[in-house]
């Protein structure tokens, strides 16, 4: 008789978006005539960029003809794709990174979840609280967490490290080694991120220790500071300790298109194990890579229009999370995020619990955002917002928010 | 310090199509003038069908307007997509499948190497020898198959049902009980596949010992005999033993695009734990939708023109099989399949070994083929070649091969 993993079954309830998904379905279903603004999961709503948008067309067409057809596309991602990625995203920035350390994917949501099975069972995690679901989820599933205290709604083998008002959301080196360091930076969902030097006393630490940072860089672009880094490898001696993630759904709206990519440093090696070649090899094995028109889609965005195009769109959230910032501010919340991300951070007003609050704006305001409670315990009492809305939206949002 | 997931440095060598690749391509530069045929990884070469670029393209457009925009997919895939999947791929051959069994994947490849995640460490996997090699080596990763013995190629904990001549391609029953068992028909490699009646006994089989069987259906479109069945759920009792994995990649081009999806039941139950349960979950939390785009071509090929294109692409590649099928038996070599899948598989000549008849066939002929071993060891003996070329190609190839 076949075994299931047990593992799955102790995950507590499901995947937090799907469990807003389903909320905000049931409430749209009871109260049709409502008009729901969605500032909740994070979903782009502008459309893709024009320079993107001819290179798909252009890309479906090469796949018309026998001529020009493009069948399984190499295990790593096209050459094409990684040189850009290489030369804009890292040379560009003065960071020494190669294309065959760079693994075109899918997204970033199936790597952030993939990745942590090249690594053995025995290691402990320390992930940043309130994190992105995914990180800890993928341990979950893997055996790795230990076991869960519904009370505290915490895993006996996670090192959490508190992000909040008082430590001015910057995570503060634990006080037991981990092994793995899951970083998300700009931060979703506090919407915070740290400085240059504070990323770099985190690969010094991780240097010390032998610890491999999982860097989680999808908020990238929406970084309007000077002193913070664009990538982990602006770093001195990241490329020992150092895995980054990026994704193209942020800064390009790729939610529905689906790309992202993974940097494996060459340097990054365990007892003499290269990361980069169990990568390579876990990529290879388990996965056929993305689309050729999504690839030509990414490539799409290094060029000199897709850049000011997208610069343009980042430009246009921003403006939104501008207000929703001030708006809320000035109505008497307290706010924090949405100067490098996309993301503002709200306490929720009273004694409101994340979820009560939840209900409260769905129900009260047709106002759908994401308890803060849902990515871990020191979200509690929090509230995220994002500014992906459409301007209109995001000021119909405010003002019923603030009519409450 | 972090450590390693030790299974990867038990995997021998790199994985086969890799592996090919990289030989080829030292060839090509080693001989510049030399013109190669690939018929060995099995990449379809016919564009895609019309009615696919023209949904493609509309859907393209989609995403250039905020009106039409499409962000995050939902978690199964689109309703239009599983909805049209229910319908023609199982309503129709009379099979109680519903769309809410259905989960619309990035293809066949990464479902087929992410399945045995919802499996516990302690079960035994039978496959049939020789098999796609993703099967095994997933599951190597993953730490179920014992210890490599590099002298018989095979895994301690691994049971093999071999396919060979002298069984007509058709696995047996093994001694010991296996847990899961893959069956992939057609067959890759062999291009042989069992009649609807054999399939019928091993569904009896696995409900009377309690094992899962995971069915790869990706060559479904190929059977050209009555008696073949296009599911696993056209067989009585199929719904609590079985996952039907299926792929867009061979009935419709799709290597380069990418979408498959992957059948759990919804009475595949282990002990009360609901299979599609733990693959839903499984899927919301490290997976992200396949993209709109490529749902919509998936979509496509339901179209009465979709299905009438289709229908004339899958032809032109078995009157390749028939050819090779054909021409090589013309010429002395024992070959078999290429009558309900798209792949021929032959004898080597001689005592060659597989991966001599490789060099051999790449260094005299210029044609790729796929050695027999690299699909396990009692594919050792054998070559498979595909039809997947184009015609002029395989009519060349054929010439060369009669040639030496």
């Amino acid at each position: 008789m076949y075994k299931i993993n047990e593992n799955y079954q102790k995950l507590p309830g499901s995947y937090l978006f799907s469990t807003i998904a389903k909320k905000v379905s049931a409430f749209a279903e009871a109260n049709p005539q409502k008009e729901i603004i969605r500032l909740g999961i994070g979903d782009v709503t502008q459309p893709l960029a024009p320079a993107i948008i001819q290179a798909m067309h252009q890309a479906v067409d090469e796949m018309a003809d026998a001529a020009t057809f493009h069948g399984y596309a190499p295990d790593l991602g096209y050459e094409f794709l990684r040189t850009a990625i290489a030369e804009h995203d890292y040379k560009a920035r003065g960071c020494d990174i190669s294309a065959d350390e760079i693994f075109v994917s899918d997204g970033a949501k199936s790597d952030s979840a993939n990745i942590q099975e090249i690594f053995g069972q025995d290691n402990r995690i320390a992930v940043c609280d309130p994190v992105y679901p995914v990180y800890v989820d993928s341990n979950v599933m893997a055996g790795r967490t230990g076991t869960y205290n519904a009370e505290t709604e915490t895993w006996s083998n996670v090192i959490y490290m508190p992000c909040t008002m008082e430590n001015g959301f910057v995570p503060e080196f634990p006080k037991e080694a981990p092994d793995i360091i899951y970083l998300c930076l700009p931060n979703n969902p506090t919407g915070t991120t740290i400085t240059k030097q504070q990323l770099q006393e985190w690969v010094d630490y991780a240097n010390k220790i032998g610890a491999v940072i999982i860097y989680d860089g999808a908020y990238e672009a929406y970084i309007s500071e000077e002193n913070v880094a664009h990538s982990i490898f602006e770093c001195q001696g990241a490329r020992t300790c150092a895995i980054e993630l990026k994704s193209y759904s942020k800064n390009a709206g790729f939610t529905g298109v689906r790309l992202g990519y993974t940097v494996v440093p060459k340097d990054l090696k365990c007892q003499g194990a290269s990361l980069n070649q169990m990568w390579a090899r876990r990529h290879g094995t388990k996965f056929n890579g993305a689309p050729y028109i999504v690839q030509r889609a990414g490539e799409a965005t290094y060029s000199p229009e897709g850049k000011a195009q997208l610069k343009e769109q980042v430009a246009y959230y921003m403006k939104n999370a501008a207000a929703i910032k001030n708006g809320l501010g000035a109505a008497g919340y307290t706010v924090f995020g949405g100067v490098n991300a996309p993301y503002i951070w709200l306490k929720t007003p009273g004694n409101m619990t994340s979820w009560e609050f939840f209900d409260y704006l769905l129900e009260q305001a047709n106002v759908v955002g994401t308890p803060g409670s849902g990515f871990g315990p020191s979200g509690e009492g929090y509230f995220r917002l994002t500014a992906f809305g459409s301007y209109e939206n995001t000021l119909a949002a405010l003002e019923r928010i603030r009519k409450l």
